[in-house]
């Protein structure tokens, strides 16, 4: 085996070109429902108040809540925004509402959208091999950052998205298996260019019936992906993934973290939420 | 290999076809027992009175509950709805009543009903293929859902269960093994029949003594399967467990989640069980 | 390879006949021994009385108490019974106890007494595969049937066994490996019986200094057995278990859980213990 | 492969003879700081004074205190102790304290020095099967425990060691790889002895910067054997372990659990370390 | 395979020399943001104060304050000293300010800075041998600690470094593999030579847009080395982990724990960070 930045079948390098977008926050709670209808009426009313007004001008920003199922957590909040700072400065506002002390944070996942042009790197780097363009020498980078551009501006909205307006979300971060028998890092790129592929045509599928965002998180968080899947019917989840399990890259490379599955809760629900309906 | 939804001996795609019926959520408890006897007594008969009267609502609807065996819960209460909205509206009604304040939720499981449908997808898949029939074309796909529909009819009775009357229930999570040597979902379609059909014929011989109930979390969970086992006597758990862990399916191929194992109550029995008996 | 019921070198049926007598808990407890110290004596002499006649109770029943040594536990409680109902009784008859509001309940451990056949079984599935007799026939199982029944007669003292009236305990539960190069239950019925047969006069040589008793938890709880262990002489269980580890089943199958030692003490002796002697 | 009690190249038995020694407890323990440091100044110091004393006593009888860094705890406790009975009293002594509120046990190790006579039962185990006495035969018996015998006298200040004068000290439990490919109970004795040889070639090159105490907790505790090193220059635990596990005994065969490292502390000093200094 | 101190494809020592300094501390700590806005405003702001006036004086003496992204920690404090002592100092200290009881310790890491000689490492063992001296002997010695001393005055500035002045900072400690097919401590010390200086290539590349510090932990915390990475962009983080999960070295033998990503905080910013800002 000789992978490595030098490797590839064709002495192309090992990682494949990947374009980021917005800054992703995950953040999973446990809501204290006992302590909660311990609090008076009016009390009650007015940590609500204050919570549903900060939840809409967080949606204005790029947040979006859902209510969970499951033991894992109650609620999760979801920011996409401009950068890391930002996803500070909202984690650190929440921190200081009223409804904060009824919140028990269980989980995070922290990350950036991600593009991962497979396809035109293979390209770019066979032709710039094919040139005789040594790989991260000053002219092999110059072509690569021009690429890149090109790339960005085009893809734009699908770095910046807006939060899918459906009705259920289905959360979990994921590994590709590295050491042992089964190496996704030890494959050469013109191999994990065609698992992907093969990959891709299975998403298309369904591609009508669900939404998905994916998210880059090595060096941010303990796995190296995150999945978002938006549908309007949560069955689509099962077939979805249950479908994609036989994929090669999959049944092969894939470490599935925990699954998040809720229901989208605007901010005009949130009190009526907080009732227990 | 070569395994993805182009696989299969016979060129066959890989996921067998499946049916999926009632949402399920799994709930297990932990009972604060100091805090509840710390109570007067009139205090605890309302309590119990409100959370009796619940119960008897949530039975007609679909639940049970069972006073289970050890440190890992107190109580599992077991939901059956038409849908995941129903499961939350559970979820969100239990929060609000007065013994929540006595149950520290340390488990859940979130899954759907589901028919594994080996047989006749490798049949319905072999005769597509033998008509010369494209894989995913619409054709392909318009005679699948037309054998989906016929078969969701004719298993409606058990896609949508009652909670078998038995005394005792025991619950557990589990997957397939992907990577390494023993791979599930590399495996061919036709290789997955045969050993489901093996492992079908073990659980057959038990067929009087206990009653089975598979649910799929592909998606919603982070095991794969949930399997729930009815029975009047619990050694007969231990014996079907135990000689289905030699069948190749189970000895190569499932790893086992915790096991949950208790009593069935009923709601008028409640009180009682409150009252430590 | 081809395990499964219809295995084995001469087509024998894969799992071993078992025999199960008691219905086994464990219980761990951590003691809050700060708060029990902020009580004034009357208070703790009451308490500790109530708990002392309850064990006494108990002890007369099938219970033995432990107090353990290192942070896993400060208490352990042990339960023989008739069947998972009388356990269940005696898991909620301890929680209305006052005692109850200083333990922390930290594991447990749900069982029953069990005997492999190993060498009977071989025999039988042997004479019967010679005399023609189909496994699982009619024929097949009412002789399985009373084959189990004499053993059951004749085992009876082992099957409903008294606690060993020892110093110290040893426990910990255990697996058998499934999957990989090294899989227990893919190995033939009689590759299996030799191991156990070779691991059994290991034991043989222990067989004066301290008593066991193995009781299966397939399809109770996490583990496949639980090992007990009784001797007056706490460095027995170091060098018994240390030798078993060489044994071949050990050395290749084996996958312990956590170990819990401690020190039986007898009804009369809890008022000293609680007042920290 | 064939190991298990009749194997070894020679046929010599597998297990090599242990001698064991003090009976020793680890306590790990968290200290909260706000809670003690909301007391007024007379109860710190009444409480100080108490724990002192003890301290006092206890390192009479075999006892150290560490004030550990990091987050897994502020303080360890190590006994060395005649027999687990007087383990268990020390344990129930410290619980009747009045710092015992402050303090929270977050990890403990249970077991007795030992010493792993590689050489000399090679040695004996050879002889023995030149002479054609029969393994675990009641003369082989009789003369195993005659070599234990004068070894156990002659390497007695080994069994029974003080507790080194050192400043330092990094505790860790460890493992030997059992299953798979690198399987330590699968070795012949002869080349368990071969690679613990080295390994101790290693070490002696160590010998004047460090001790080392090596206790057996197979049958105690959740690891196979602790380790405690003593030095006056923390560096030389880095140096010293990193060293052997290029060791092939290490590199192949170790599994390491949590590292403690900490300060001596003696009962002097007690009292400004609770005034955090 | 026949690795150990007299491994190496030509008999050269196996671990290859390294250069310690700074002794390091990484402290990991949630904040109680419900308890600390329920104080008035000028006890916050004494509390604050105090806090303040701390940091300042620690940064003075290398420490540094990040405020943390995601649930596994507000603040992380980086504590780089001139020994384990004076580590221990700082944590004492820091638990005796009022800050102290609104901060709970989640992790920490200790470690002291390591430079690793792999390539004067084989250079110079490679010329002992030459010249025919013998690993370890007496004349051996003493030219390799000639040589490290020579180092270790050309390296101090990287051995004792600054806390770099970037605005982000990434930590993660790592493990390399052991046992099974890729174990990194049986490579020769050759091979494992050109395996980090192909990586060193790759972080080369970043130099200018990231400062990396690496500690090593062996014999110190239950990882072998933490890498802190600091930077003006988080972008770059995931790019070049990303970029180097592709070197041999890592796609074959690194284990990477928990990521923890977080924005610098100096001592005159403090207050507002505690006012939420």
């Amino acid at each position: 085996m000789s992978p490595g930045n030098k490797g590839g079948a064709a002495g192309l390098p090992a990682a494949q070109l990947t374009l980021e977008g917005a800054s992703v926050l995950h953040q999973m709670f446990d809501f204290d429902w006992a302590q909660w209808r311990s609090l008076d009426d009016p009390m009650r009313h007015r940590i609500a108040t204050e919570a549903r007004q900060w939840l809409a001008r967080q949606e204005e920003a790029g947040s979006a809540l859902f209510s969970m199922l499951g033991h894992k957590g109650d609620l999760m909040l979801v920011h996409f925004r401009k950068s890391f700072d930002e996803l500070k400065a909202v984690e650190l506002d929440l921190a200081q509402l009223e409804l904060w002390g009824f919140l028990d944070q269980t989980a995070s996942f922290l990350s950036m959208v991600e593009l991962g042009l497979y396809e035109s790197s293979v390209k770019l780097y066979a032709s710039l091999a094919e040139r005789g363009v040594e790989p991260y020498s000053e002219e092999w980078s110059r072509e690569v950052e021009a690429a890149l551009l090109r790339q960005r501006e085009a893809m734009a909205p699908r770095l910046w998205p807006a939060i899918p307006e459906r009705k259920y979300v289905c959360f979990y971060p994921m590994d590709r298996k590295r050491g042992g028998k089964d190496n996704w890092y030890a494959l050469p790129i013109e191999e994990r260019r065609r698992l992907m592929h093969e990959h891709g045509l299975t998403g298309r599928r369904w591609a009508g019936e669900v939404q998905q965002i994916i998210t880059g998180s090595v060096g941010f968080d303990d796995w190296e992906w995150g999945v978002d899947l938006f549908a309007d019917d949560p069955l689509v989840f099962k077939k979805l993934i249950y479908e994609m399990r036989y994929d090669e890259v999959s049944a092969r490379f894939a470490v599935f973290g925990p699954f998040y599955v809720g229901l989208r809760v605007r901010a005009p629900q949130l009190e009526a939420l907080l009732s227990g309906r």
